[in-house]
């Protein structure tokens, strides 16, 4: 059968398909660092900065209830949109300078709602440190489902910014920042345990997936230690790391007695008791907007970054191994509405 | 009886007035001009720069089927989503440097549509000589309703921006631009007057409302000759007129005979013609993204610069008159669903 390409729906094609499609679609001027890291790299007269945009979707990124009941606050989706921006600028070792944000909302909001989103993006802004961040204010429209753009704008402080495609064989793989909250706290969400039941420990979990607290210092921190690669974890190691693989064109080999370290506290024990294959869980677990970065070997590693693998060798297309077998790719994909197993890989 | 401020929804609050809840609770660094003009003006190491942001809301701001049975192409969607928000960057008197996307879109949405909105997106860029403009690529989401939004940064050619608070009492009022073929378009658009039976003046109003073409190259050389106040004219000058006036204290006289003068070609008798009072029409017409500005008297204009009527005197809280009468703002509000009469004023 000869297939009609005119009946193609993007459903069909996933999240990087259609981005392969997309982005060689898109022209304007020469900029620096085009799609594919965290952040685009564009030069300006007195000196060059980066630049992400991102948007929630109700009901695809966060949910306003929850299957246990639990509400997302407008305070909470603030929040959540200003700490996954400013770690995008993070990632590419640079301080955010600026946020601007367009709310997408339904004529029935309640005005409370969009008042404690305002009140969370600037509480986020505030307690991650971000002091450069202006936060330039709103573009309104009215639509059918809830959604937040934002696009935050940022300074380098290196004479580069730090790329996924840096890693060079020898480097160490380093992850700054506890993974899996985020992730525990959405299989809490989603499950039948109400707020009454959980532990306190569980309520961490669903605070880091409300408000995940990236680590903004040390973006700039890696990049002034000379860090060679670098990305922030927002799908996954399991998703994220094949990114860094192919982009630098490297062979990583993780080290499955370091993952623990990195994971939060307590995750290990309650991914067990909630019937989940810890490292796994682990290894699935995007949210927490930690930070992954590779270094030059024999790098005195800035405080928070956890050695948990190494580059190993070159390969094309690259690879991730570990205990030996390679790690296969899956995550999160929107428009295969679920994590897939399988070679989906998102460049943005 | 007691008023519940927690039962109030956005529809009942009107753009504007979500805006006056909204803007002080956002927090951040300083900036150097903030919410209030078409963009943000941002300190920042080795020199200021602008940015703005906007969404583009399938059945809010563009059908993808109209009254008439048209359609808008994707190819429509995205010329114009660059070109509403470059106009925003030329307000300022700034040329444009980056421009970033984002994109909601339902898992049925055709893959054509996407690939031709990249296109119609390059496109803008490219006719509308937006040459320093990068094309920063693609954030996508899921979501149950078509959505883009779109951030631009922009370099500033003079000392400062050219804000909507700069008018003097002296001052000529200027449009620069033809006001009305995006309006005339929509209205064709939302009659029944199917494509089949238009004609070349009408199928040109259609363009105008589905590819506005503004003129990037008027606002940085307004601001080179002195501009003392600047915005596009995005919502119509009855709706705009009056926030300039406001934002500069300042009463406006509009002479009535000039106003002609800037009206698109053919305007006039085609607004008669489809039961149009022809000054109210054009009053009201938005989306063409013309320069409305104002200039020291004595200034020689910059060429396609109008003068359609002069800065009388200083008004707290601004006053436009029409023919020695106050003019009635109204136009579109997006949580009002419609145009409205009134003092609604939207300070983005």
């Amino acid at each position: 059968m000869v297939e009609n390409n005119d009946d193609r729906h993007v459903a069909g094609l996933g999240e990087s398909g259609l981005l392969r499609l997309l982005l060689p679609r898109l022209h304007g001027a020469e900029m620096l660092l085009g799609p594919g890291d965290d952040a685009a790299h564009i030069a300006a007269p007195g000196g060059s900065f980066v630049i992400s945009i991102d948007t929630m979707v109700q009901d695809q990124d966060f949910r306003l209830r929850w299957q246990n009941g639990s509400v997302s606050t407008g305070y909470d989706v603030g929040w959540k949109s200003a700490a996954q921006n400013l770690s995008d600028i993070n990632a590419m070792g640079a301080v955010a300078t600026s946020a601007v944000l367009s709310l997408t909302l339904p004529a029935e909001t309640p005005v409370v709602w969009v008042e404690e989103f305002a009140d969370g993006f600037s509480a986020a802004v505030r307690d991650l440190r971000a002091t450069e961040c202006a936060v330039a204010g709103g573009d309104l429209s009215a639509g059918r489902e809830l959604s937040v753009s934002t696009a935050v704008t940022g300074r380098l402080v290196s004479a580069a910014p730090i790329l996924r495609s840096g890693a060079r064989p020898g480097d160490v793989v380093t992850v700054c920042g506890r993974i899996g909250a985020a992730a525990a706290g959405f299989a809490l969400l989603e499950s039948s345990v109400s707020e009454d039941q959980m532990n306190s420990v569980e309520h961490g979990f669903v605070a880091g997936q409300h408000r995940p607290r990236p680590n903004l210092a040390a973006g700039p921190l890696a990049a002034d230690r000379g860090a060679t690669a670098m990305m922030d974890l927002s799908d996954g190691l399991r998703r994220d790391l094949p990114r860094l693989a192919e982009s630098s064109g490297v062979a990583v080999a993780l080290d499955a007695q370091r993952l623990e370290e990195v994971a939060a506290p307590d995750l290990f024990e309650w991914a067990s008791g909630f019937g989940y294959e810890p490292e796994d869980f682990l290894l699935r677990a995007g949210e927490d907007f930690a930070l992954l970065a590779t270094f030059p070997t024999g790098t005195e590693l800035p405080e928070c970054f956890t050695p948990i693998g190494t580059i190993i060798g070159s390969a094309a297309g690259g690879m991730v191994l570990l205990d030996g077998r390679p790690l296969e790719a899956s995550g999160w994909d929107h428009f295969s509405q679920g994590r897939s197993q399988g070679s989906e890989k998102r460049p943005d």
